[in-house]
């Protein structure tokens, strides 16, 4: 107990308010029932820290300019603002530069595969947007906002997303179920002139690749040379892998939860040829390797997993190749103890926030949408990816980088910077810009 | 010219900031002019206030909470925010307590009716919804963000707006056209549980019918016993009758651009059975006059114009009762020049900012929605409404009443507070608030 206040009093009874550091929720809830089994005591309100952050949401919207007497209201609404928008209709582009639209992130979702929580629906995801938003405004000075949509049919969300673009400058897609993910990226890539980005399958990519970057670099391998396994083929593993071949993986491997996956599997012969499945049958595997995840890690030199926990052991570990590098990304249990994994590999890393090497997509996503801003961009292509996991690798110099720092804290006040300023470059390289509007 | 900085200089050239105060836009245009045609001088960038305060847009979104550290980012978002999620998911109402559900409103346009601007699309209005949402937040703490959707198709928006619904506790349409707007927000009153709003009907007909009240104190005449005259059947002048008859107008009459709307007209045989027109037919006008404008208004007692400029002279307000009411609120030139009609009127209010008694929307959405959300309302309604202008026109106080002071100015203190206060009885006495959330 840290704190005990006695808010109320009376003849018979006090009202008193106790502040308790508990060591964990499972503990909290101990103490709780504790509590409300003392004779002569009634329980009355329980919150938390975490709660109380929340009470009434954790974002809000601010006016950029105080509005104190009728010269303000004439500029900021009418009449001034008349000339704004007669400006704008005579040149769209103008958009970018004299509203939001020269600043702001959609980030959209539709609660279908929501953290771990799976199919919690689009009420129940609004605190991880709000989150995400925060993030990209503390990182990027980006303004998102949440838009959480009550439906989950895939020609839908493609048209709802279309019809809010024109207040925006990015489309950030959130927890969105694959394989519906991919179909609806695809679709409003193709169907919008400002850039849409899923980060459960791009950001975890990127940053994946900065790590491996730098992990290949602590134990002196080339990146054309290892042997990648992958374990999970679902929005972050297609992804992952796709830009790790995009950086010049050559020999990778993946296995999803009927083992490895080779050209001749069954479940191939039911696979549509734009399936996830059938592009990872035709582009990882050449030798034709079957069997399990277990065979198919002896003898690998990287093992990236983006599945489910307990699938690894130290014997699996240790079948590896010598300097072995391991990150095991399930969320929250990872598939194979990191304590036990770094026994005998090189470099390991979670997505966990309490062991070294954290792969967290907050180092991407912020910075990734700054220079796809900065540079009015109306795409994001492999080579921006590229360039920000480079930018983010390079953020840890050669003095710092060891097994134990391969990626750097999402605090490190570098990382956004860096990032947006490879890929505003790759963006201006790629001519992806708008037209330049109408200078000032 | 109130200012001259020399920003840059070289051996043959100054760069010169020259700021100067001009009358009007047309008189910036002559400087401007005058300028460019000096011999010598090359014209750079030109701008003005209202164009550099729109710069990047006139509103952001903000954190409430710093994230400095590691423990700051597992409150706000994971690990931590996946209880809060969890939390919702088994308590839907929850999101009211929990999230931004709480305070914030979508401000929902398509662009098709913006100012008096016409049809100049959802990129163009952006600078008129950022702008209604900073009055939003100015007036009342509201958190209200624009969607400007691409499409003006009716059953698109109305999905929409439903699919967007989760993140928000209101829904405030604005500068949508008549018809289409009727029938939007009524499929949409239909379908959510959060109420629908569109000001440019609503919020217009409670203001006016707080200036009205006041105006019938000042003139002494009863609201059942006055002729009304309307000019205008699309979005404002049908819900201004429709909340007038409520507040107990017994005798009106509406004319439109075909004149004088009574049963017999000959168009009404094409007006479809839900249609306004049909409505205004069916509950104006029993005794049948028809005609001119101009000759609907002899000897009335109220006028009340939203429709177009010059449609009555000095005459026309003459011929009108003693002790005359006048709103002629056509935007930006009303349908009467207001000097000129408070020769003979004994009350004249505008839409417009340069005479006493404007008629500004400014006084009742804030408020309106203030209430809205307090009571946790799932719908507004015609009692909530009029309970919204009873406190607007209570904010005049008798001491303060006059024929040039009816209606507060929009920067009173006291407006937002009394009809918010006003609307949260009300819904709360409608019952039409949702389900106390669980107690914190």
């Amino acid at each position: 107990m840290t704190g005990l206040d006695v808010t109320a009093s009376g003849h018979e009874k006090l009202r008193i308010d106790v502040t308790i550091a508990a060591s964990s929720t499972a503990h909290a809830d101990e103490i709780v029932e504790g509590l409300s089994g003392i004779e002569g005591v009634v329980l009355g309100k329980v919150s938390d820290r975490t709660f109380l952050m929340h009470l009434g949401g954790k974002i809000e919207m601010a006016s950029k300019h105080p509005i104190r007497n009728r010269d303000d209201l004439s500029m900021v609404y009418t009449p001034g603002v008349a000339r704004v928008c007669m400006a704008i209709a005579e040149n769209p582009e103008d958009a970018r530069r004299l509203t939001i639209k020269r600043n702001s992130v959609a980030v959209v979702t539709d609660g279908s595969a929501v953290l771990g929580l799976g199919n919690i629906g689009p009420k129940a995801a609004l605190p991880v947007m709000e989150g995400k938003a925060a993030l990209f405004k503390r990182f990027a000075g980006i303004d998102a906002w949440p838009i959480c949509l009550d439906t989950q049919d895939t020609d839908a969300i493609v048209e709802i997303v279309k019809a809010i673009a024109p207040g925006f400058a990015g489309i950030n897609l959130e927890d969105i179920s694959a394989p519906r993910c991919f179909e609806i990226e695809a679709r409003l890539r193709e169907a919008l002139d400002i850039p849409v980005f899923h980060d459960d399958q791009h950001g975890t990519a990127i940053v994946v690749l900065a790590a491996l970057t730098n992990a290949l670099r602590v134990v002196g391998k080339s990146v054309s040379d290892v042997r990648v396994v992958m374990s999970g083929a679902g929005a972050a593993g297609t992804a992952i892998l796709k830009l790790l071949i995009a950086a010049g993986v050559k020999h990778a491997v993946v296995a999803d939860i009927h083992g490895v996956v080779h050209a001749g599997r069954e479940d191939l012969v039911h696979a549509t040829p734009d399936s996830p499945l059938r592009w990872i049958a035709d582009n990882t595997n050449p030798e034709g390797v079957t069997g399990t995840l277990r065979e198919a890690v002896v003898g690998a030199d990287v093992f990236i997993g983006v599945s489910a926990p307990n699938l690894l052991g130290a014997d699996d570990v240790a079948a590896m190749a010598e300097d072995a590098v391991v990150f095991a990304l399930a969320n929250p249990d990872p598939e194979v103890d990191p304590a036990i994994a770094r026994r005998t590999a090189a470099v390991v890393a979670t997505g966990r926030s309490d062991f070294p090497n954290q792969i967290n997509n907050v180092l991407v996503f912020p910075g990734v949408f700054r220079g796809l801003l900065d540079a009015t961009s109306r795409t994001v292509s492999t080579e921006m990816m590229l360039a920000a996991a480079s930018a983010l690798a390079n953020v840890v110099t050669d003095d710092e980088l060891n097994p134990n720092y391969i990626i750097p804290s999402v605090f490190n006040d570098k990382v956004a910077g860096a990032v947006a300023g490879a890929v505003r470059e790759a963006a201006k390289a790629a001519g992806a810009s708008v037209t330049t509007p109408t200078p000032a």
